[in-house]
């Protein structure tokens, strides 16, 4: 029986590099030898059992690779061929789907949400050797010679999901747009902000360095949550507030502050993964009546959203390399993971090879 | 100097008919000869004290009523012409406005929310013998011969805001949606619902009378919320949650209970007036990544989205006249705050005559 | 070698029923018992020659049926259930259709136009006893009990497109909406300009039958084009234009007709199949500038679409039984052909029994 | 009586500048001085007596001026103000206006196409040394500091324009879009399809020194279309067809290429102005079924358009000052004509100082 080198998870806390059996593609579904795979905030929920998910799951949903097998009936693709599969991966074909709410694919009915990410969440992920993909022939998307691995990894959730966060918006030409939190999905959130049109965009975080990164990735101006009373500068820079408000880390405080920094009729695009109760402040809510929107958004995923992000990149109109400062080989995950969760020397992404 | 009978608010409690000054139109205005008025929900939290307006103000932002005289520069309308105003008077001029969102109209910059509301919140109000219509050009709505008054008052606001409802939810054909509550606007919310195409319209009330309403304004089912979990039955319903629920109430229970009722990537359509903190759970909110959408709206107003409103009832496509369960005179109108208040006698809406 | 019955084209006006191989589902297809199937306009666009496909096809894109065996990896239906198969069948996981454009469901690159229509086009198609179905999982709609065949037969492509055509045309509530031609796609159509909340719906039809069913199927006012200028009327009657114009027939004096009667900004939703050049006025079009817009539908297929057109049947909201208004058995399929290409008897839409 | 210099239309290459009345500002109107103008495309059509305007009128629909004077009403400006006017000017009261539509801005009932364009069409415009304002409330933007006189000129019509080519389209992000022509709106529209997200921009325009203006603003690729068969060169570079196509020119070779060059339930966003049919051929048009949209849009104007742009320019996001190529006085208006009539000396747009 071939086996395979994998990140499985354990328990709280517990997880590590071991030897798993190497798996085999059926109807529909596809092998990928992992080139290039990283780690998520999603994931350090995982490891630290806050997000829960079974024992003996590998982890990790972020995949570069080449196709190694393919199961009966997967067509347009070939075998070696250099892909990159998203970190959500739709089936095409149930309800959900059919509906124009891939990211939340799932079961015929009843189905939960979430239903779309698979990958390390309720099937074997991608912080491994191999990586077998369902639904292959939604989700696997050829990148271009001119595209770097490293490149192209940063687009499965990172920047599908920070784009994202601009496109639900509907940010229009002029818009004046903030985003709380400059990581790496708030950065890309930034580029998205601007890719969209927007005329002026607000960058808000504590950390110097990530303010630094905004700028880079398109931010106007940046702002500290630490200094003075944000929303009221971004309400000050705005003559009443932004058009758009995108949330991108998830606590109470960075949501409310984007809530309090909107203009009347304005939108929040959250994209943070929240966890216990989440308050609307009946004054900063203009008590249910003043047109706000509030969207969230799941990381789209199938192939075609990978080729247009791929395209972005290979046009030079977008570039994420910048996103990705620590490198690892596989069978060093563990510091990987006390690197990127310690938030140590400055890194956004790693980049772990197997 | 002319005066005219109006009520009057002077702080919580205290509100009631007599004499003022009859007002005189400026350059853009209009001034209508209330011929019937009404009493909103929205009244009673101004009258209680709950929502402050200034002492003196003349309250109500609900009639019908002909024109009496035109301001400087006002066209297309002739003097005696019978004419509905909405709610909400958009000036059509600010950056608000021509932005797309009339009903947040306010001053250039800088401006507060509800703007677009100003009818017995920040001018004086319709329940009174004559009203003062601002930006006249882009409010006033001939009412067709074929449509009465008491069909005409109740456009202004509970149809649009009802409606609204439906609309800003993008209901598509075939949509299951969930309205919680069957108070006037609840209830042409699920008229609404069903004007958009709805499949399966659910409508929640807990008093049996407004259940029956409900299913004579376009419900399927009704569902009582006293008993079971209502959330979970309108999930049962669906195979696996409502494609949209509208909230027409402004409660946490009922907010709760839309976001429970969803299905991945469902859409909240709120109405409800909210005070104090509103809690989004966790696990209801999918946390935070479900595509979920939340969307606030307020009465849409001006003279377009009269006409349109008019339009329907003109040719029998929705018939608000069941939603006037009582009249009375404008002298008698404390008589008419207590049963409205009071929800006696199965009041739904009172319509009070100058 | 199992064989069964099929209406089999060989030419221009050569096709009837004979004697072919009965299919077996490979990975991913569907056979199905067909219990009921019918005609389309396209079909004799088909037998007259005018719109090629290749001899030995067998016709006909609409059918209801019961599973009779499944292919590998089809789940979530079981043998013997009752089910609707739209006229497109996407696949759900191609280019287009994971773009949003299911109904162009083709090739990965370089698709074809009108790709996902498949039935009697590029496959054989449902005129027939048994109907193979590609895609299945994304195209098997279980029929509710109390839908019968006939109704269910009339939504996998009269109503589907009939509705499409209002609902391409993004219709708000009180829009004034004309519909030119009011065969089956067009009064599907005029129902649907009413299911999306149009205040006025005019139906324009030379044939005084089918002005009588425009009524039926909701129109508030009918218009005879023989009988003046039908635009000039359709202007007159909205003063100043309609917002929607619903082209249902594909002719250049119906197109036309649609662009003059609109208001500017309006939109034209064209349904019809057209040939030849079709001219766009100058004059008629506001020179390029008067913001209008032209949108043109496909048949919107997917068992998702269908469980909504179900869903609008079970609860009541449409009933599109009154199309078929003629009945016959497979083996008479040339007679069915006869009444249905020369509008003989007042026929709407047969019905073929297997 | 005071008088003013200005460029006076009376027939068919009959214009030049004279001294006419000098207008004094009624309610609601302001009187700007001018400070800088120029000449658009339209102009020629109409002093070439192709596009019928009344004799005696002043031309022009561009300008950029300083408040000299305020009608009754008009607040939010000072006079002395450095303000742009966009070339349409929506009253925001009427039908059109409130029904989100306002560049056809117009009477109450029956108005005619291209009703919001009033400047040098059916009132005095901007050829001139002071020029009338109607609607001032909504048409008056103050001009940040930063943001020279001939950038904001370039933003009155030519980037309004050219930019809402592809906001118009619903550009997504990642999708190929071509540009068809490439002079002064064209150039805004290929910059418009970066700003919205376009992975690939295509440029066609036959004049080498407009392909080279391309690259700078934004397109990835250039195409001359006097080599080959452009549209066919568009669908091999964009494996089968472009998302977009925006065509700026309004000829039917322009339409044709652009229809011709996109992949099924394209959009193809019209600009041009057209003049005698134009002519949709049926392959080219998938015969009408193909999901292809037509959009066309008039030049969106108004204060808060206007002042969206002006934030781009603001804070670097858009630069149109190369556009600006030749600069004239007033009293020279008449080789500004010729050099610009006759696309003489390279040039894209003059700046004319009164």
């Amino acid at each position: 029986m071939a086996t395979m080198r994998a990140n499985v998870f354990h328990g709280a806390g517990r997880f590590g590099i071991e030897e798993v059996q190497k798996p085999t593609p059926g109807a529909g579904e596809a092998l990928l030898r992992v080139t290039l795979t990283t780690i998520c905030g999603t994931d350090l929920h995982i490891t630290s059992g806050e997000y829960a998910v079974r024992p003996g799951l590998v982890i990790g949903h972020e995949a570069v690779g080449s196709v190694e097998a393919l199961g009966e009936g997967v067509r347009h693709v070939e075998i070696g061929q250099r892909v990159l599969v998203g970190a959500v991966t739709p089936c095409g074909q149930c309800r959900a789907c059919l509906s124009g709410h891939p990211s939340q694919c799932g079961r015929e009915a009843g189905y939960l949400a979430l239903g779309g990410w698979r990958f390390g969440n309720t099937i074997d992920g991608a912080q491994a050797e191999y990586l077998l993909v369902p639904h292959a022939a939604a989700n696997l998307a050829p990148i271009p010679d001119s595209v770097t691995d490293e490149q192209a990894l940063m687009l499965a959730d990172i920047t599908s999901t920070g784009f994202s966060g601009a496109e639900s918006a509907n940010i229009r030409v002029g818009d004046a747009v903030v985003v709380f939190a400059q990581g790496p999905i708030g950065l890309c959130a930034t580029a998205g902000a601007r890719l969209r049109g927007a005329g002026l965009v607000i960058g808000v975080d504590p950390d110097p360095h990530r303010r630094a990164m905004a700028k880079r990735f398109g931010a106007d101006v940046v702002l500290d949550p630490a200094v003075g009373d944000v929303a009221a500068e971004v309400r000050r820079l705005t003559d009443g507030g932004a058009d758009v408000a995108i949330e991108a880390l998830g606590t109470q405080r960075t949501f409310e502050g984007s809530l309090r920094s909107l203009r009347p009729a304005g939108t929040l695009s959250s994209l943070g993964v929240y966890s216990g109760k989440l308050d609307i402040p009946y004054d900063a809510f203009g008590a249910g009546v003043a047109d706000y929107r509030l969207v969230t958004t799941l990381c789209p995923g199938g192939k075609e959203r990978m080729r247009r992000l791929l395209e972005m990149v290979r046009n030079g109109h977008f570039d994420p390399a910048p996103l990705v400062t620590h490198r690892f080989r596989l069978d060093d995950i563990g510091a990987a993971y006390r690197l990127f969760g310690g938030r140590a020397d400055g890194v956004m992404k790693v980049a772990i090879t197997p």
